[in-house]
């Protein structure tokens, strides 16, 4: 059985809804980052990155996001979460989860994570006070061509969704207004209305 | 037959040099990022995000490193540049992209990028600062626990090891010292014996 370990608030959330929407059988099991569970010995065994999504299979451990999402589509072909037979429709949907695990999540952690990049107290603070601007760019460009619409991808729900979904969440505490984002804002109402998600996001937020 | 614009300097190197690996019959397009072509409203027109690299398809465009390299890999499969057929060693191969361009890559563009996260002068100063730890930290990380040796997935060459070599390049500049990185520094090495490596840096350096 696969073993998922995953934060509240963090990106975890794509691929657990994911391994829901999937039919995965698999654990999860929570790390609290206000205690550092995730530097703790036995989880830096895990993940020396100190971070997640882990993922414990059979075969081993994996880590990051779109690595996940993609494992997580090919091992469930079924659940038909990435147009697997399509190699330039597949290209597309991994050229949209890597712009959000480069780009778009990486201008959101300059919200509470400046330390990665700067030490001085002044310079985080800097980079706090453009987040708006940034994440507030990335998401009016996908606002504008990134949602095929109604899902990412277009007709078919994929791994695309889950992970765009969880970084709309993030908007409020970007100060990044998503209802002037139409198609931004209509993909996160249909997300909510999916029982998957609902109950991974009472999870994360219970 | 594809169309490929990189710039010197890039992340696009990795993508090239898994195109001629691959075989692939393409023309490559150079940008100059000097006089800002890549916000010319031609280019544009092929990627709204004004970055590198772009691969024109008969499909369509598609940018984002990992996701080219995937494409690259599944669109010549005789060149066996990624495991296919392998779930799991494919999740590992797009974990470790993913952390080249989410992590590794991002915290190297604090160096001359800064202003993508803050506004204020002494604050890309404090980032320009922090680089050689922040990079040091991943590269770190990549030496003792990310090579499998002599490449990074092991025995078979991928598109792992352009990408990796593509970062690697960057460290003089980040002033992170190659040589003190054994796996790393081998790894270079070995690169820069395959003659598709070197016919692309003479083309990117040229």
């Amino acid at each position: 059985m696969l073993k998922f370990y995953y934060a509240p608030g963090t990106c975890a959330l794509a691929s657990h809804i994911a391994l829901e929407e999937a039919g995965a059988d698999y654990e999860a099991v929570r790390l609290n980052f206000a205690t550092e569970d995730q530097k703790a010995a036995d989880y830096l065994a895990i993940n020396p990155k100190a971070r997640v999504p882990s993922l414990v299979t059979d075969q081993g451990v994996l880590s990051e996001t779109p690595a996940l999402l993609l494992f997580i589509a090919q091992s469930y072909p079924d659940a038909q979460l990435a147009p697997l037979d399509d190699i330039f429709a597949l290209a597309q949907a991994q050229a949209f989860n890597s712009y959000l695990c480069s780009t778009v999540h990486v201008a959101h952690s300059h919200l509470r994570r400046g330390h990665r990049w700067a030490d001085d107290p002044a310079a985080i603070e800097a980079m706090k006070a453009k987040v708006p601007q940034s994440v507030g760019e990335c998401f009016d460009l996908i606002n504008q061509e990134m949602i095929k619409g109604p899902w990412v991808l277009g007709d078919h729900y994929s791994i695309c969704d889950p992970y765009l979904f969880t970084l709309t969440r993030w908007l409020e505490g970007d100060s990044v207004d998503r209802t002037s984002l139409r198609s931004v804002d209509a993909h996160f109402q249909r997300m909510m209305d999916r029982p998957a998600v609902q109950k991974i996001v009472a999870e994360h937020t219970g």
